[in-house]
C-alpha cells in the first residue's frame, strides 16, 4: 500500500473504526485496525467479533495493498501529526507501515494481515432508511433502560420492530422501560422484529448524526447492518424472545401530573446526592398542584416543592433516585406528564406534545415512618 | 448561624476550601468544611493537617455561628442549587445545617464543631508580595521537576529563596531540575531560604491567578502563609537541606542548539508514544543545523528531522521521552536554546530572551547499535 491522505481524513477513518476494537480480547489481532485500499479509497476495518466497523475515505492511492496496525499507536500517532499531507507506505514482507510527514517518519510494526477476521457485509436489500440525526436521538432516548446483566441477554438488547412504515424501539431492564416510535421515509413491506445489542446502538449513536444523511438498515437472520455514506457497522443480533412489554403498561390510571421536566430533574439530582446504597429511594407526594420530593438518608434529608398541574387522587409514590434522574435526562422535553395507576404500579412518563415516546419506572416500596 | 448568600459566592467559598480537604484521612472530621461567620463574612476552612485553607465571602448574616459539614455533600449540593438567594441555617444543638432555596430545603448532618482542628494564621509581618498571575505561572514552570519519593522529603519540595528583592524557586527530583527567578515589588530586608511542599504550591497555583491581585507571603520557622484578598493558604514547611543545585549546572559548554519549542515538543510526544517501559529513551543527533530525533521500540521506530541553528561539536545525546516532553511543555516560550557540556552531562534548556528561567535534564545512556 502506498497512498497520500490528509490528517483529518486519516483521523476520521481510524477513530471511527476504533470503536469496534476489542480492548480485552485474548486475540492480539483484534487490537488492530486493518487498512486496505480499494481504487481511490482507504478503508479501515475493526471488529471484536460481535460488531464490525468499516470506514472509507478518499485518498491518492499509488499502490494497492493492506496492513493491520495496533489501534492504540496508530490513532494516537495520527492525532499528534502535523496538519500536512501524510504518506502511508506498507511493507508487504514485514506487515509494517511507514508513515511519512515532511522530513520525518514513524514506522509501526503490524500484525499478519491474513490473521485478521473477515468482516463481510450481507448483500441483501435494505429493509428501511432512517435519517442519521433522528436515529441517533431515538437511540439516546431509550438506551438508558437497557439492562447490563449478561445472564439475561434479551434485556441487554433493544427490541427493534418495523411495521406499516413505522419503527419502534423498546428497551427494558425490568425496573424501567423506554419506548420510541419513528415514522420511516423509505421501507420495504416485510415486517421485522429483532433484538439489537444495546452496546451496538450506543456506539452507532456516537458516530452518526448528520441531519442530511440517512442510515440504511439491512437485517438478516442473525446480523444487522447499518450503513451510511462512508460507514458500515455490522453487528450480531441477540437470540431470544423480548418480553411482552405492553402488558406492563398500566391501563387504568388514577392520577396524572404535569410539570416542568427540568424542575423535577434538578430536584431529583439533589435528592440523589444524599441517597446512598440501601436508601436510594426518594418519595413523591402529589396533591393540591404541588409535587413534594423528599428523601431521608444517613447524611441528611431533602424536602423540595415543585409547582405541578394535578388531576386525580392524592398520590404518594417512591422511586429509585438514580433511575428517575436518568429517565428524566433522556426525555429531552420541556414539560412532562407522569401518569399513575397506583402507588405500586409503574409511573408512566410522557413528553407533553410528543406521542412517539414514553418511559416507565417501577416504584420502590418504602417503610412508613 | 443564619445567613443569606448567593450560589456563586457559596460555590467559590466551598470549592476553594475543598482543595485542603483530606480524602484519605482516618479522621472523619477532616472530610468536612467548617463554616463560620465573622461580622458580615462567611468563612470556610478546611485542613488535612499539612495545609489549611480559609476563604471568606460577603453574606447577609442574621445570626453568628459555626458548623462543620461533609465537603462532598455540601459542594455537590451547592453546585446543583438554583441560582437564587440561599439561606444557611445551622442548628447549634445537633450541628446540622438547613439549606433553603425557594420553597425547598436540604438538611445536612454535620460533625461536632469543637472537633475541628484549629487553623490559626501567624501574625508576623509579610516577607514579600508577589502578583498572583506571575506567581502562578512561575509555579507552573517548575512544579514538574518536583520529586514524588516520600522517603526523600527534601525533593518533594520547592526551594524558595528571597534575597535582594528577588525570589528564586528551584525544584529537582535528581533527574531533572527547574529554576525560576522573579523580581519582587514589595519585600522586607530579611533573606529567606525555605522548602515548600510541591503539593502546596500546586494547589495554590490552581486558586490564584488574577493579574491585579497580589499574594502576601509570610514565613515563620516551620510554616508559610499565602494570603490574598479573600483567601488564606497555610502550609507546613519541609525540614532539611536542599541540595547545592548550582554544582550540577555544567559550566564548560561544547555545543548549543536553538530551535522552535513546539517542533521539538510535538516530535518528542510522537516518539514518546512508542516508548515503553525499559526503552523510553529517545536519541537526539545534532549536526549541520538539523536535529534528528529517533527512537527504537518493540512497537516500531521514529525518525524526525527538525531545522535548528547549531553551534559547536556534533552531539549525540539521549533523554527519557516523558521527562523531555514534560520539560518542554513547562517552558512556554516560542524558541529555546539547549546547551550541552557533553553527551553524559545534563542538557540545559533556556527560553530564548528570558534570563529568569532554565531547566536541566540528565541524559540516559543508550546502547550503541
Amino acid at each position: 500500500m502506498r497512498l497520500i491522505s490528509s490528517k483529518e481524513d486519516l483521523l476520521f477513518a481510524v477513530q471511527t473504526a476504533q470503536r469496534a476494537v476489542s480492548l480485552k480480547s485474548p486475540l492480539p489481532i483484534l487490537s488492530g485496525i486493518k487498512f486496505e485500499t480499494q481504487d481511490d479509497l482507504l478503508i479501515t476495518t475493526a471488529t471484536d467479533l460481535e460488531v464490525g466497523i468499516k470506514c472509507s475515505v478518499k485518498a491518492s492511492v499509488f499502490e494497492q495493498g493492506s496492513a493491520v496496525l495496533p489501534a492504540k499507536y496508530i490513532s494516537e500517532l495520527i492525532r499528534r501529526l502535523p496538519d500536512i499531507p501524510i504518506l502511508f507506505n506498507s511493507d508487504p514482507a514485514t506487515g509494517s507501515m511507514t508513515i511519512k510527514y515532511g522530513e520525518s517518519e514513524t514506522n509501526i510494526n503490524g500484525f499478519p494481515v491474513e490473521e485478521f477476521p473477515d468482516v463481510s457485509l450481507p448483500s441483501c436489500d435494505n429493509n428501511f432508511d432512517i435519517k442519521e440525526n433522528i436515529f441517533r436521538d431515538a437511540i439516546r432516548q431509550i438506551i438508558f433502560a437497557v439492562g447490563t446483566d449478561e445472564n439475561r441477554p434479551v434485556f441487554t438488547g433493544v427490541m427493534l420492530e418495523v411495521k406499516n412504515g413505522q419503527m419502534q424501539m423498546v428497551a427494558t431492564d425490568t425496573h424501567r422501560l423506554a419506548w420510541r416510535k419513528v415514522d420511516l421515509d423509505n421501507y420495504n413491506s416485510s415486517d421485522i422484529t429483532v433484538i439489537v445489542p444495546g452496546k451496538t446502538l450506543n456506539e452507532l449513536s456516537r458516530i452518526i448524526g448528520r441531519p442530511e444523511q440517512s442510515v440504511q438498515v439491512k437485517i438478516t437472520e442473525n446480523q444487522v447492518l447499518f450503513s451510511s455514506e462512508n460507514l458500515s457497522f455490522i453487528s450480531r443480533l441477540i437470540n431470544g424472545k423480548f418480553p411482552h412489554y405492553r402488558q406492563v403498561i398500566p391501563k387504568e390510571l388514577v392520577a396524572k401530573v404535569r410539570l416542568k421536566t427540568r424542575e423535577l430533574s434538578e430536584a431529583t439530582e439533589r435528592a440523589a446526592l444524599l441517597a446512598t446504597e440501601g436508601s436510594s429511594a426518594i418519595k413523591l407526594d402529589i396533591q393540591d398542584n404541588i409535587l413534594v420530593i423528599s428523601a431521608n438518608a444517613v447524611a441528611g434529608r431533602v424536602y423540595e416543592e415543585i409547582p405541578a398541574y394535578y388531576e386525580g387522587e392524592p398520590m404518594q409514590v417512591a422511586f429509585n433516585a438514580y433511575y428517575l434522574s436518568e429517565l428524566l435526562k433522556a426525555i429531552g422535553n420541556e414539560e412532562i406528564d407522569i401518569e399513575f395507576a397506583g402507588p405500586l404500579s409503574p409511573g408512566i412518563f410522557r413528553p407533553v406534545g410528543d406521542e412517539g415516546y414514553f418511559s416507565l419506572l417501577l416504584p420502590v416500596r418504602i417503610k412508613e415512618e
